[in-house]
């Protein structure tokens, strides 16, 4: 199947990454916003292409994957997209989910094409498992923990502050609070309970990193509500120990069953990543599968993880997975 | 929806439990082999059946939960209740499935029913975490550990010794082995390094405990490859300390990504069961739903977790699952 990648940041080189692992896909073309003639990509003899000759590619295209940010991105380019290809993207914005479904939905249905959103690891496989485990467990409670990992945006929050030249944060799940979880308690937690925040701060020279420290922990919601660290380092220290973008967490069902709600059970789904965007990438292309053979059987429309045949995401074929892999 | 229990075991009454868990269902009968005066059910105002007037049933139940044993029960049961009725059953002989599959598929096709078998936790949930995480790193190795947990066919083979009155065998898996695998090794693993046996003995006074050991640890197949240690008991301590059926365990896959393969990734999926039935019923209930809604949009034929979309799973809107889940 033909696969193009609208976007080429880090999620863009993850998703040319995953294809390459995957032998029943072709990488097709990589759309840009910037000059085609300026971007260098990994995959040999495969055509850059502005985005504004995008619709001359309708017919040469199966699955197009759009590799934009949640924040201004996607809520554009998904529905604009999604009237002329078959579409993946990765939309995280948990709180304004049904509403980008909703204008997705829409385009999808005119365009007679399939347009799969919100794909990823959250929203995306921990979503699953939150599914997977209440469907189970309809009596229980849901944890989901995240880290220890890079978060970008509290990153580049603390990158807005003056005297700041870069910064690196790591979200850290709280070790015990995990604990009491996977123990089969339910505890009410507050944010702090559950996550701290570690901060690694490159400042200018002669700034004053009392200020930017006090700026950092009170900033409110992103910082304010957590146990928070802020280490100085140098540019040399920020590239050599602080380059790469791990991420991971668990999220964790418990719930009773049996005469006197007696017995307990545990299901906790977990991922530790050294590659945030890599990781990701490969899930939108597992994803990508499924969207070209849902389009191939003509169920149109927008759809999320959640509608997805796990069947539809495999390469093998359905005899062998039920021979080998049920 | 109106649900059916077939067979009335550990596995029928985690059934029955499960069901009342669940609001949109009813369980309308339990059906039995046994003589139904004779059996004392836990729900009150359900009908105890015998399987002899089974088909007078044929209007009145939407989902049969088959809850047979896998050894001789499901492969005759299963293809014979699939002719009238939307079946799920948890066979578990992963060597015979395939041949499972062909003979409940014609029955069902030939029925026009839905058939759902294999279900459960593994087969089942282990699956479709085997089958996620094969598609997102299709690059990587699988590995699987059970326990700490009571394997029944081990307990029974050590009840046929002569000489043991009661046996309880616990399945143990290596701790330092998941560590290697979390690690992103991919060791080569015999059976030894992956689990031990812990087995707890009642013998007949005055049997010979060094013979029952021997026995035991020599056994092929089921201890000799093995590291097995035997402790014997008293009945009053095997009635106080191993009366329940806890079970659970592993499902990890690493797997690459990246430039040079240079980043490494675990996906792990773990169940902490204090009851193996009671869990593996409550997966059972869980599944008959979304047996329920493909029967309903004529989806007729064997099926496999694999083939079940998730939404199918929850009594919630999918709407609402978009907006609170995703």
């Amino acid at each position: 199947m033909k696969i193009a990648i609208y976007g080429y940041g880090n999620l863009g080189k993850g998703v040319e990454n995953a294809i390459a692992k995957n032998s029943d896909m072709t990488l097709v073309a990589v759309f840009t916003r910037r000059d085609p003639a300026s971007l260098k990509i990994s995959s040999e003899n495969v055509p850059v292409v502005s985005v504004d000759d995008i619709l001359k590619w309708k017919d040469d295209v199966d699955v197009l994957i759009i590799c934009g940010g949640s924040a201004t991105d996607l809520p554009e380019m998904t529905p604009y997209l999604a009237k002329n290809f078959n579409v993946v993207d990765s939309y995280d914005n948990h709180s304004q989910i049904s509403k980008h479904f909703a204008n997705v939905d829409k385009e999808a249905l005119a365009g007679k094409t399939t347009a799969l959103i919100s794909c990823g690891w959250d929203p995306g496989m921990f979503s699953l498992n939150r599914l997977y485990a209440n469907a189970v467990l309809p009596d229980g409670s849901d944890y989901t923990f995240w880290g220890k990992g890079v978060s970008q945006g509290h990153s580049d929050a603390i990158r807005r502050i003056e005297g700041v030249i870069d910064a690196r944060q790591y979200t850290v799940p709280v070790e015990e609070a995990i604990e009491r979880v996977r123990s089969g308690e339910t505890p009410d937690f507050t944010a702090r309970d559950k996550h701290t925040r570690e901060c690694f701060v490159v400042a200018e020279e002669g700034a004053d990193k009392e200020k930017i420290r006090e700026a950092i922990v009170t900033m409110p919601a992103y910082f304010e509500p957590y146990n928070t660290t802020v280490t100085f380092i140098t540019m040399d220290e920020m590239k050599k120990y602080h380059s790469e973008l791990p991420h991971g967490g668990s999220v964790i069902r418990t719930g009773k069953t049996g005469k006197n709600d007696s017995h307990n059970h545990v299901i906790e789904y977990k991922l530790t990543l050294d590659s945030n965007p890599e990781f990701t990438g490969s899930v939108l292309t597992a994803f990508a599968r499924a969207v070209y053979r849902m389009a191939q059987r003509g169920d149109c429309g927008c759809k999320c993880v959640f509608d997805v045949a796990p069947v539809d995401l495999s390469a093998t074929d359905r005899s062998e997975l039920i021979a080998h892999l049920l």
